[in-house]
């Protein structure tokens, strides 16, 4: 998709489960890592000992804002590697003779470490969701029925559609059962409020720093106090020996600011106003004919929208938004590039006329109303366009 | 250590091969790219489009730095990672009768890997060195006359004694005996010639963006294409589905500018000018009765130093040192906080006398003649004083 040879217009960026704009708080705190104060946050001495401490400032913002200890963080490259530490290193610690149970409707990063399990003989058990992308609670405890060690691994939020996952009563159900329970909480957290560990009795939980406005490079695992979990990246002792490697301090305090940021977020009205947007943008587009929202739109985030327009081609009405200066998605940007249609509109049986004609809107707190109308205002054309030259000939 | 209610002293940093100061020029590479250019590099439009094209500048300028293909460069988080990623990788795509070869001396980044494989069954041969550090080449040679399928994981240099093994020879070694040759290169890359893929015919080779001059977070994993290595962080399509995670633009930028400025410095005469410090602070420490240096002296990298104070502790010197302002090093920063004695000079079987007391130096381009000048006007006074104090009653 290019601009070349017009005037570029204003970038209208509705992309934001994809990934963030870096909070500039949170760029301006870890700016004196890469400049100053750049010493080996593992070194004896205080140059480096200055650094650890301001580490361990971060690591207390970012266990407040789950509601866990500082001692259950670690730190991460990025939630990929943290869903492929907890997945690999619970296995690994529980034995060969572990069931893994997870849904149809993961990200990447948790199908494709099972599907490795899976090809090494280990047995997965797939969940199935409904028509409305809820999980199927019923085919989730006759998995927990299965004997011997078990682990599960559920995302909190679905990345394409936003609909949201009782993770708070499946992890208990899990508890009860003896299994292990992680989940990838990287679209959740931020988005919703009560992703608080105080409360909800999950082992492990996965985040990403650049879904919440820090840099791309920095995850979290939580790891709560007595999980079975090996250490995925082995070497030097850092993270407690849970993670080696010099840690990314810059991202690290980035990080920190942007948990601290969030966390106000969840509680002075900004979940709100993105709300309202989304709505908004939700509202004016299914007045355009024949449109439908794909998944459960009470149990969602309030800044995602995924809507299928049938008859038309996600990546042509990708094209022509583009010009209008619009950023959004017809998947995730983890699996953009393949013509596959998406699994999780697959796993919600949405029919063939619409699963290759959806798009994926998701806001943040820099999102306007000017953005909104940008959408609302090219789409329309776009769409009638589109159908005039559909192979469907609708 | 600490200099709390004193007027700090003058920085002297020289514990380069722990971690090194960001280049500015690196550091203001990557800020576009945490502030305007911040789009998700994997995306369809235009806004992550223009990022992926700077990520690929970036690349090929490592690439270009490694005497390499574009194509052969994987971005991870750190060398740590990249040393997991060819060891476990290899290891999987070669079969569970894969012999590991490696040496006695190596990173935990290696170490730890190699352990974790021996523990689950794999056979790994540990392969010694001489009082010297120099490799035992006859013991490499008749590891690699076991039958069936083989990994040599060998680094390039030594991070505590800048030891440089003989590389080139024993990748075509392993070449010939048909192994799959790797080597962490994290203290090697930046620091002497010869680190050119187009002349060497090893198959991986990692190393870390922070002991060049880039941030801490970001690391190189080359693949020779054709080399039998299965991704380590499993997940979404980048880096060509060899490593999955969004991609760490702004680092990645920085270390393609810290490449280019290393690559300049093996030209330059910069590392000459970084051996004659050196050589000084080696002539002024060896002037002090019984020292020694750890390590063969032509074979060994320009700017570090291992140097033996017999009957004193190396942690009671770095204090003082830390008093003169000098950060330096009693072992690897990797393993600080142990009080194990270094397992690179055990096996090289330096007497106990000295092996408690030993201290790494370590140069980079920002060091100068008042670093060399602070250390060499500290330690007569600091040994004198140590040594009076030792429980050997010396």
């Amino acid at each position: 998709m290019t601009t070349e040879g017009k005037a570029a217009p204003a970038l209208h960026y509705l992309d934001n489960n994809a990934t963030t704009r870096p909070a500039p708080e949170a760029v301006e705190a870890m700016l004196p890592f890469l400049t100053d104060k750049w010493g080996n946050a593992s070194s004896m001495y205080e140059f480096g000992g200055r650094v650890h401490r301001d580490m361990e400032e971060a690591r207390a913002k970012v266990a407040s804002f789950l509601g866990c200890d500082p001692g259950e963080i670690v730190f991460t490259s990025c939630g990929t590697e943290s869903d492929n530490h907890a997945i690999f290193g619970a296995v690994e610690a529980l034995g060969p003779a572990t069931t893994v149970i997870t849904t149809k409707v993961e990200h990447p990063a948790v199908i494709q470490p099972c599907r490795a399990l899976e090809e090494r003989g280990r047995r997965v058990v797939w969940i199935g969701v409904r028509g409305d992308g809820t999980l199927d609670m019923d085919a989730y405890r006759a998995a927990l029925a299965i004997p011997g060690p078990k682990l599960v691994t559920m995302m909190w939020a679905n990345n394409e559609t936003g609909v949201i996952f009782p993770i708070a009563e499946a992890a208990a159900e899990a508890k009860r059962a003896g299994a292990v329970f992680h989940t990838d909480a990287t679209q959740a957290v931020g988005k919703t409020t009560g992703v608080d560990m105080s409360a909800v009795p999950a082992d492990m939980l996965s985040f990403s720093g650049h879904k919440i406005h820090a840099p791309k490079g920095i995850g979290v695992l939580f790891i709560r106090r007595g999980t079975p979990v090996r250490p995925f990246v082995l070497g030097g002792h850092q993270e407690k020996s849970r993670r080696a490697g010099t840690e990314n301090v810059p991202y690290i305090v980035a990080l920190g600011k942007a948990c601290e940021m969030a966390a106000e977020e969840t509680r002075d009205g900004t979940l709100d106003r993105i709300r309202a947007l989304r709505d908004r943008l939700e509202a004016g587009l299914l007045a355009i004919p024949e449109t439908s929202v794909n998944g459960n739109r009470e149990l969602r985030l309030p800044n995602t929208l995924n809507i299928s327009f049938p008859y038309i081609e996600g990546e042509a009405m990708l094209y022509h938004l583009a010009d209008a200066g619009v950023c959004a998605s017809s998947g995730s940007a983890c699996t953009s590039g393949s013509l596959d249609p998406s699994h999780v509109l697959k796993a919600m049986d949405v029919p063939f006329t619409s699963l290759h004609g959806s798009l994926r809107f998701s806001l943040s707190r820099y999102s306007t109303d000017a953005d909104v109308d940008a959408v609302l205002d090219a789409m329309p054309g776009i769409v009638k366009k589109l159908r005039a030259l559909s192979p469907f000939g609708h």
